[in-house]
């Protein structure tokens, strides 16, 4: 039977994880991340890419930051559809320094910061999925197997920090409170072999919101609002090219250029937030604690201010000081943070979709309004001062 | 028969045919106000009396502020009430001058206005109710009855205006296209004899929206979200005042006075936008083109708006220049405030409301966003600032 000790264990080395890993490790506290996916995967899953100038500027003093100002790019800009118009947001133009996001996938800020936590000494445990969790007076047990072969792995621990995603295992098992609603629509998530786009769309059609993304040099993520009770039989490559160009229209514009669908599948619109994210040795973090949705690309911003502050907490229990009282308060500090990000990417959500459900049967009155949101963020200087400020989290 | 002529006949003695008849008076355009009610009738409707910045500003040029400067108080202070807690927020603080709406109640200015304008010599045909309304190529015949006696009256003019409210008459005889939407819940609007409160009150409660307003020195108006299937029958005195003791509730505060209710009815949360607001001879200003919610208090103001931009388009076309393009171009004028009017008095009902609805069965997070809403509004500078501006018209 395997069995491995350490301070901390942390659960999934995603963004929030190895953040928290890394500034444990500058502070000497032993920590071990179990981690279910092979060391070579982590850079294989394709996820979003744009960095809040908060986030980036909370990872700098620990030295995190330097892969994303260094390699990633920036943006500032995206352009929303509507009735045939376009209207580009120069969202960047307000916050602090005028240039709007960080992008840099977070794959590859995983694959690198995991990359770099290992050349450092920092214990990852690749291939370890964690099946339970247990505590007890003196310390926290992580039980865990082996994905190869099903062994049995277990881990002691003071405390335990779950920083595995959405379908948190740990959370599940600590029996962490959970609020959640769903919304009334989904999105069909599409990537096409097609060159991506200079900027980020967002259509609002009356049919239903499409966005249009880059996801890499040679790939572009689309998503489709759909009705919840779609199946992806319903969508057929035809349907899907010929409702993008619907939605994305351009009054005397090209059509879209079609490619290769290689990829589809549907995204829900679940949005969550589990509180408190701490009870007795066990802790969330990231996805794990909250999930929104991703129209305002807040998750992985979230996930990183998540474990900064619990890092800090932890540092003082179990540094020099052994002072608990900023691990006791972690709750309470990031609470209000989580809930004005999950508002505002429910309230983008609400630019992006055709408004109050139940009133779909009013589309123009509707789409109305939707323009004159849109207006509202682009035309009111006030307002575009905030929405961009809030946006590119500055 | 009686039968009259003017150039331009307004229907309807409310804010917007008052303030259009004031200007076509000082521009010497012959007109006609025919008003349903009595002369005594005007002051005894119960009407809303936040007064925007931008509209008193507007109606300056033309002498029509001074009852409102002069004998109007200020408001720029309101209380919101969630989880038993009071937030103040001093809206006022970021408007153009500081200090936020004007107040005056609207059935009082309707009368200052209206007895003004007929000591100026302004002809308003009282107890005189619309019927129908046709065009020709050389002008309209506005068909109506006296109210006493059915006694048939005529009234030809070159343009007819609209001013008779959300049900008008002309606006379905003329067969404007309606954009509108039903919110899916009603509010049940109390007036109760008991001295107003200090500031209005808006208590977002799990248990759907409740709101206290000053009505009169001896009376307050109280208001309940309730299901749009409830009836009178449903809400008697007794569960009314448990109900507003509930929603409103503070920590360690005493519980409401209670005092004799003397109204309730039930207020349909049905919103509105006619257009265009001209077709041929016909124009639509105030109620009659548009209803709001009553949430953002902006009903009146957008009356007075329409009637000012409607008066000068009817004194270009009927003055010495004889130009119609300004007036022509009054739906393009008006439209893309008017939405964007529409879009804040949602918006703000968004906020009391208990959130999307078919969510309602998910309180708890619902009412923790409402949270971060509120948060956003008082604590966020910059959102903070937009508010102010937006709710004091500034």
């Amino acid at each position: 039977m395997d069995k491995d000790t350490a301070l901390v264990c942390i659960v999934g080395a995603g963004p929030a994880g190895l953040v928290l890993a890394h500034i444990l490790h500058q502070s000497n506290i032993s920590f071990v991340i179990l981690e279910r996916e092979q060391s070579g995967e982590l850079r294989s899953r394709t996820k979003a890419g744009l960095i809040e100038q908060r986030a980036v500027a909370a990872l700098q003093p620990f030295g995190l930051a330097d892969t994303i100002t260094e390699r990633g790019g920036r943006n500032g800009i995206c352009e929303f559809r509507i009735d045939g118009e376009v209207i580009v947001c120069d969202y960047g133009a307000p916050s602090d320094d005028g240039r709007g996001h960080y992008i840099y996938p977070q794959q590859e800020l995983v694959g690198d910061w995991a990359d770099t936590l290992v050349a450092k000494g920092g214990r990852i445990r690749f291939g370890v999925k964690v099946v339970d969790v247990a505590e007890n007076e003196t310390d926290a047990e992580v039980r865990a197997v082996t994905v190869t072969n099903g062994e049995p792995v277990t881990i002691r621990a003071e405390a335990v920090v779950a920083c595995d995603g959405a379908g948190s295992m740990i959370a599940r098992a600590a029996g962490f409170e959970t609020f959640e609603i769903a919304h009334p629509f989904r999105w069909l998530a599409i990537i096409a072999a097609i060159a991506p786009p200079s900027r980020t769309v967002f259509a609002l059609h009356a049919r239903g919101f499409a966005g249009q993304f880059r996801r890499s040099a040679t790939s572009t993520r689309y998503y489709l609002e759909v009705p919840v009770t779609d199946t992806l039989a319903d969508w057929p490559d035809e349907r899907i090219w010929a409702e993008l160009e619907q939605r994305m229209a351009i009054r005397d514009q090209l059509p879209l250029v079609r490619g290769d669908l290689i990829e589809r599948d549907f995204l829900d619109l679940r949005v969550r937030v589990r509180e408190p994210m701490q009870l007795g040795r066990i802790f969330l973090a990231g996805d794990a604690a909250h999930m929104v949705t991703p129209a305002g690309a807040k998750g992985m911003n979230m996930a990183i201010q998540d474990a900064i502050e619990l890092a800090a907490g932890l540092c003082e229990r179990y540094g020099d000081t052994a002072n608990g009282d900023r691990l006791g308060n972690y709750t309470a500090s990031r609470l209000p943070d989580i809930w004005r990000y999950q508002e505002f990417s429910n309230w983008l959500l609400g630019i992006l979709h055709a408004g109050p459900a139940g009133q779909t049967d009013k589309p123009d009155f509707i789409q109305r309004l939707r323009r004159a949101r849109l207006d509202r963020m682009i035309n009111d200087p006030v307002y575009a001062r905030w929405f961009g400020r809030s946006y590119s989290g500055s």
